[in-house]
């Protein structure tokens, strides 16, 4: 079997953190491992499969001899590198938004459109976090009856803002606790105890880059160009387990056991739905995992075509690490890497 | 000026604490209050406008010579005084749900339907938190294009399950931070770090009592018989400010900004909508205070008909206590007290 030389550029972020612990966990097939992030980690040890592994600051020719490289930087690094990347004949699979709406760019979700790496030119774009979750969870009833259009409310994790999200938030909890005054740094209002409206900026609609999200890729991982998507994106004071209340408007009427069967076998789904055993998605019991969870499946009361229901998944695994892993290992299964 | 004999059936609990505070705050014409709790509360006393009130055992003639019995006991408590409080013929707002959709009793929230009181056979429901805090973000635009279905997801604060809730949160603010496990009692998992997708209890259609009662009390409220409403319960680490995510699907199309002119004179709401500054409702921001706070007004992508806003509110304040005392005053200025 061909082993790979791999990269992680931002490998010492929450993303490159998880990227790191799913290729050992999945025992990607491994030449060499390169760790690179800005001047501030280098030097820095990782632990992979028993060995330290130094940080790397990321330059120019940290590239050369690479096959593949996973993305976990933001924006503006993921665009320096990538012509690097390209120039060292390196796969760039990336989680920044840098080149997901890139017509030459496939955006990829292996479970829904894994065959799309196949029209890659260099680069994969691994999908908004939120926008993986709420994709996966609706997938498999999109294949029997369209949808046409989705309402969806999300409850982000702190995770979303990266490992300084995460420390604040701990940090929060304890100075809450004691009646401290907390100063957020991480996000712009205090998020322990309290709900923010806002992730990303404001566009002229009225929406946020974030919401916009779930529109612009959600088209494009479905393949469904006329998705309409209205979403409100709200920050909570959860770890690192994304949640999502959705409502879909779908093609045709349809039978509630008929989608609960189709969510039943719906791969990377799993469907937690027992009301009356009060068993139904919750971050606590999603977090660190790699499937999203479905529940609350409803008839919605205002229209025959619509149905309601609530997920949940790992922001930092599936929303992140663990889905750029699984295309890489698409890539593999389909020659192109 | 006339002044009544008020009792607080409750008064030990968060909501009876807050009606005790309004009632000071307001300056409500009293004469005589009386404390009113179960066995466990009886004898602890509650400071009201500089004396100590004893908390007084509820029973069957406890009512007595009252005027006024604001109830903010649970529906079993009510169920079982109601009797007696019309008994002695003083006027019952009840903030349990035990007959809001009573078709005797007026559901009332002041500033939309205050002049239902005047319908009132010694009974006045104070209607669900969320629904207050829904509705009267809502009405203003009811009032010019109306409203014909609402798809609503919660993000409910602990203080809607009362001081225990609170309580509870509050430790559990501690055990997470010291990474000590959590044994919930008030709620049926932990909260704090987490979201529970259940208030309530579960019915056959796959929505709980809780999510109901936006469409049947919001119906009974606006007077709008046929308004459907799709809502979404999810209780969250929050200590006491309520949020809902509302799409409303409206008769008419309609103009952004006059919709926000409306709602800028509208009464008991604010108007936060400035988000290039990022000024938006927040939790933290609208606790301990009576209006509605609206903003992220923005028109619906995916129909020229709907429009998605977001809005927070106080649960113990608006949400419950306040409303009562409000529907007591309206009762007074109309004569029916």
């Amino acid at each position: 079997m061909k082993k790979y030389t791999v990269a992680i550029l931002g490998a010492s972020g929450a993303v490159g953190n998880a990227m790191l612990s799913a290729l050992e966990e999945r025992n990607f097939p491994i030449k060499e491992l390169r760790l690179l992030a800005s001047e501030r980690s280098a030097g820095k040890k990782m632990m992979f499969c028993g060995n330290e592994i130094e940080i790397q600051k990321a330059e120019s020719n940290s590239f050369i001899g690479c096959d593949l490289v996973l993305g976990a930087a933001d924006n503006s690094i993921s665009k320096q590198f990538a012509h690097d990347i390209q120039k060292a004949n390196a796969l760039y699979i990336d989680n920044s938004s840098a080149f997901r709406l890139d017509d030459h760019v496939p955006l990829v979700v292996p479970e829904i459109n894994g065959e799309d790496v196949l029209n890659h030119h260099g680069i994969i774009a691994n999908p908004n976090c939120s926008t993986i979750i709420g994709c996966i969870a609706v997938y498999a009833i999109h294949k029997i009856n369209p949808i046409q259009s989705m309402i969806v409310s999300t409850y982000q994790a702190v995770s979303g803002a990266g490992i300084k999200g995460m420390e604040e938030y701990q940090n929060q909890l304890k100075d809450v606790y004691e009646g401290h005054p907390s100063s957020p740094k991480a996000f712009d209002y205090q998020i322990v105890g309290n709900l923010i409206p806002q992730i990303g900026s404001f566009l002229d609609n009225g929406f946020t880059s974030e919401e916009m999200k779930m529109q612009n890729e959600g088209r494009k991982i479905l393949h469904n160009p006329h998705l309409f998507v209205n979403c409100t994106c709200v920050r909570v004071p959860v770890l690192r387990s994304h949640s999502l209340s959705m409502t879909l408007h779908l093609k045709n009427t349809y039978d509630l056991d008929e989608i609960k069967k189709a969510l039943s076998h719906a791969k990377g789904c799993q469907l937690v739905d027992d009301p009356q055993n009060k068993l139904y998605p919750m971050p606590l019991d999603t977090s660190n995992q790699d499937n999203v969870y479905v529940g609350r499946l409803r008839k919605d009361l205002c229209n025959d075509h619509s149905l309601t229901l609530w997920c949940c998944g790992d922001q930092i695994r599936k929303g992140a690490a663990v889905n750029a892993i699984q295309i890489a290992e698409k890539c593999i299964e389909l020659q192109c890497l």
